[in-house]
């Protein structure tokens, strides 16, 4: 069987011909002063956010630290379900790592407590620490895999006996003995289009996420290059719903998210 | 300047003869039936528990999972508060790994949201994504090296080209070039004590906390005789705080956690 989240993804990308995940990272500081007031100011924000993009995000990535630093777990909560009440997909990026019945724990928070679809995990710990996310045939799991951050290669990209280096270990697990319910991807960060090209290489047409874009800088052209020949999601955050911080942040957001979209697929068209 | 929450610790571990930590992972399932219809039991079976043993722990552990899980923010800040007002210190287990001004909101959930003394991070993404905690010289931070669960090996045993393993370069590069602030501690499976005995001799005295002991099944024995010649927290969780299901689950808790403080310092006296 198809998992529920891979083929919910493909649907709206072809529906709305766009790769592009919109995340979700609500900084409370960086909140326009329109919506500081409101009962509930992350979700306003979030949900105008939403409903000026719904027809070009195939996805949405709420990222988990910026709701629970400011004790802002119930607008979590109205932000995914306003989300899936509008059919679209919700990856709830957490980075989760722990043992046993602590990870059951956080398999509980993430998918039971929040309702995501899919989930970004960290594999430092292997395979039995990601059990109570991976046995979860309808829900859907990116291991951290090389990440879009400058000092990710301390660890990642240490070079291993085997001639490979950990972040080709990671992938190569991630698309073998560890995939056993077909339900993996892979976060890689688009700022490393060399590793994205090698990634690529070792998991076939596994579906990649690819943080990096926008604020973080990373080239588009060069991303839809080396990612290509399988499935992608293309994610950029404050780029987009910190395009304006006036009244008008909607509408801001969603001429970035329409400009990010285009430019995507100029590159997917000449790669 | 010594950093507070390390010199905190062996002040309390003087006055109490105990390296004990105990771990506060209050899964709702397996509260006594006696606290279930409190308003907020799983905080009054913390408050019970700490109580009963406050003159036993050198310092509390609470798993944040097991609050998240069920929306149990404001119990896990209640319990936090109260361990305070104890003047005892607080390590918030939370094993977090993100990149950037992620990170920065994360430092901000555990050390503003919650005031920990100490926390958890994952070491898989490097440097940078830690510095938002490294750099607070007024906090200690534990770093993942080589965890207690069976499947840890995968990632953390592989072999690297230098010669060393994974989780061997973690101890050389936090025992080295990421302390600089002196305030890192190292976990460390008492699972493992091969393993624990080669990152005391790479790390020298640090402090490492050392989860295993108890329903985990490590061998308080081997682990005192591998980690000693250096600070040690030696977590116990679930063997303390369910030891009994009944009315007098506080002072069965006291019972154990006295059981496990005197085995620990009988094998101290022997190693």
């Amino acid at each position: 069987m198809d998992n529920p989240f891979f083929s919910a993804i493909r649907t709206h990308q072809l529906a709305k011909n766009s790769l592009l995940c919109i995340g979700l990272d609500p900084h409370f500081g960086r909140l326009p002063a329109v919506v500081k007031g409101d009962e509930n100011p992350i979700f306003r924000f979030n949900k105008e956010i939403i409903e000026a993009t719904k027809d070009i995000a195939c996805c949405y990535k709420p990222q988990i630290a910026h709701y629970s630093a400011v004790g802002a777990e119930r607008e979590l909560e109205l932000t995914i379900n306003f989300i899936k009440s509008l059919g679209i997909p919700v990856l709830l990026d957490a980075k989760r790592g722990d043992v046993g019945s602590t990870a059951d724990m956080y398999a509980k928070e993430l998918f039971e407590r929040y309702g995501a679809d899919a989930i970004t995990v960290n594999p430092y710990l292997g395979l039995d620490s990601m059990e109570p996310y991976l046995s979860r045939s309808d829900k859907a799991v990116f291991i951290l895999c090389r990440t879009s951050n400058p000092g990710s290669a301390e660890i990642q990209n240490t070079k291993l006996n085997a001639g490979e280096q950990v972040y080709e270990r990671v992938a190569k697990l991630a698309s073998g003995s560890w995939n056993y319910n077909s339900n993996i991807g892979l976060v890689v960060g688009a700022t490393n289009p060399l590793e994205l090209r090698r990634v690529r290489e070792i998991v076939g047409e596994m579906c990649l996420l690819l943080p990096g874009i926008g604020a973080q800088g990373a080239n588009i052209g060069e991303t839809m290059e080396a990612g290509s020949n399988g499935e992608m999601l293309i994610s950029s955050s404050r780029a987009i719903i910190f395009a304006d911080s006036g009244n008008d942040f909607g509408d801001a957001a969603r001429q970035m998210a329409i400009k990010t979209r285009d430019e995507i697929n100029l590159c997917r068209t000449m790669s």
